[in-house]
């Protein structure tokens, strides 16, 4: 509700009155500047943060440079956390699953922050994380912040969201963020392009375990989770995990020089949650010790740095108002065939 | 061969010597002109089709401008075909089912080309179409063209590379277009995008009929085909036929008003095949007579100008000389932490 109203003010420009009533007046919202919404973010202010990351996924251009702006004020104070993406298909129980990990984190003491890449929200209005109330225990933790999938008409576009919100999360002091997707395609890659440690959750008992269409997705994982081993389901996660065991030792050993864990869990039931925060332990202690860490960081930032200029040609291309016009007047030709494509698109630039 | 010799000759641009013996002087390669290329893949010569699909291929500049001449010439004697986009996951036999369905059809007196996109064929080295015996029939028929997937950094510069073939594979009178991809995710989007009929190949008893992470491209599909329906298999392809045309129930209905048919075939023994061909005429009809086959098409241009326009504006920008020192100076200084990816992207533009 806070990020709706949010968003509906900064959307339409319009700046609250000044109110009389106290009570109301922390209620509103003021136009902040740079130096507000920086200082907000570096002590930690929720509201703030989420204010910014607002910002960020606007599509008004003049919102656009005060977000760089925000952003470059936080990128020397990001970095300092551990960034974790997790995947699954509809149904394997992602949510109990972050909702149980993320509070077994705050409880030790971290702060967490839980993005998502849903590539599909736009369109079909499906909502991953788009309702708070799937992690009701985690939404309401002081120690945790639950930001649902930008919209946008792009894997891209979302995904550089996303990848600057993370900034501004780890410059408010959170210090795991995890990154949640559908396993759907393409956006597995995206997330893994974003984070240190890739985790897949999976069912036992789909009949599918070495399925081909997973196994590009399990080749980008750093661990896999067996969840639901609840009830009458244990003994199948056990088998499950057997095989999976069995199926990663086929593939090609990972640059990190991890050996990747099958471990089972309930999520529902709360066992073996620690498990898996161990594993994470155990890959991000192997992988700083022996400099993988690092180096998949600094790669990511190169990947950064090229997805950052196409992002920049284009904005650029796009927002120019002549070039908007000549758009507008080439659409209709081509739609009666009487430009092609590509002769419309050479003639633009 | 063919493909793989003239592919070397105009990557390390060595002109071939003139020769005397005449046996020997038709099989050198000699420079073709704009003119060559354009009357030639007018008059359906495939040596000359497949010499300019390599110069569409090529990453070198000075073949890029050729490529583009040839391609606006040949755009108005373009779009004549029937485009069908094959998909399913590795092990359904999908060369086997295209080499039977395109036999049918040359049979029928069309003339088929195949081509192929497969984002992961640099990584993997793993070769869709890339050895032609897995269609040995179809690859000696006079009245077929298989082209092995381009290979590229990424799935878009396969993807332009691709819908740049299929212009030229019409201009060169080839009436029915196949492009095929493997089952593993974004892939499927781009074929979608390029094609007016997509076919997802199917197997029955893998357990997961049903599984989540196939929703997405069943949700794309404009048939379904269940493979395999041979020997003891064909009772499990018939149920498996019922349960999918009970799940596809569950979709939302197609903007082209056509209900998605789920058909049982067997590549190997031949057998129904012809069903396939029955079922994607029907719905050329349907669509052509409602007008959606023509709709799809103009939005599919539309994307293309986009598409056309972000690519042309990343190629100018790579292919500047002053731009590609920067890049080269900045690099360092990413890996080293000296300057943020977000602002040395800045710098450049």
């Amino acid at each position: 509700m806070e990020d709706f109203q949010s968003a509906l003010t900064e959307r339409e420009g319009i700046e609250q009155p000044l109110q009389v009533n106290p009570n109301l007046v922390r209620r509103k919202r003021r136009v902040l500047s740079l130096d507000d919404y920086v200082s907000g973010i570096l002590k930690g202010d929720r509201v703030i943060l989420s204010r910014a990351i607002t910002l960020i996924e606007s599509a008004n251009p003049e919102h656009f440079d005060m977000a760089q702006s925000i952003i470059e004020r936080c990128l020397p104070h990001s970095g300092n956390s551990l960034r974790i993406g997790i995947t699954g298909v509809p149904g394997v129980g992602k949510s109990t699953f972050i909702e149980a990990f993320g509070k077994l984190l705050t409880g030790l003491g971290h702060k967490v922050a839980v993005l998502a890449i849903d590539p599909s929200s736009e369109r079909t209005k499906g909502s991953i994380l788009g309702d708070k109330t799937r992690m009701e225990s985690l939404s309401v933790d002081p120690d945790a912040f639950i930001r649902p999938s930008p919209s946008g008409s792009t894997l891209g576009g979302v995904a550089r969201k996303t990848r600057e919100s993370i900034v501004l999360c780890e410059a408010a002091g959170f210090d795991v963020i995890i990154v949640e997707t559908v396993g759907v395609g393409q956006s597995e890659t995206v997330v893994k392009s974003m984070v240190d440690f890739f985790l897949l959750l999976m069912l036992a008992g789909a009949g599918d375990e070495l399925q081909g269409i997973k196994r590009g997705i399990m080749e980008m994982a750093d661990g896999l989770v067996i969840n639901k081993a609840d009830g009458d389901n244990k003994p199948k996660a056990v088998g499950a995990q057997a095989q999976y065991r069995m199926a990663l030792k086929l593939f090609p050993k990972n640059e990190s020089c991890w050996d990747v864990p099958v471990e089972v869990c309930s999520a529902l039931e709360g066992f073996a949650i620690d498990k898996v925060w161990n594993m994470i332990q155990r890959y991000e202690a192997l992988t700083k010790g022996n400099g993988y860490f690092e180096k998949n960081r600094t790669e990511q930032n190169v990947n950064i740095f090229y997805n950052w200029i196409n992002f920049t040609l284009q904005n650029n291309f796009y927002n120019d108002e002549e070039k908007a016009l000549a758009i507008e007047r080439l659409l209709p030709l081509i739609r009666e065939k009487k430009i092609s494509p590509y002769m419309a698109a050479s003639s633009l630039i």
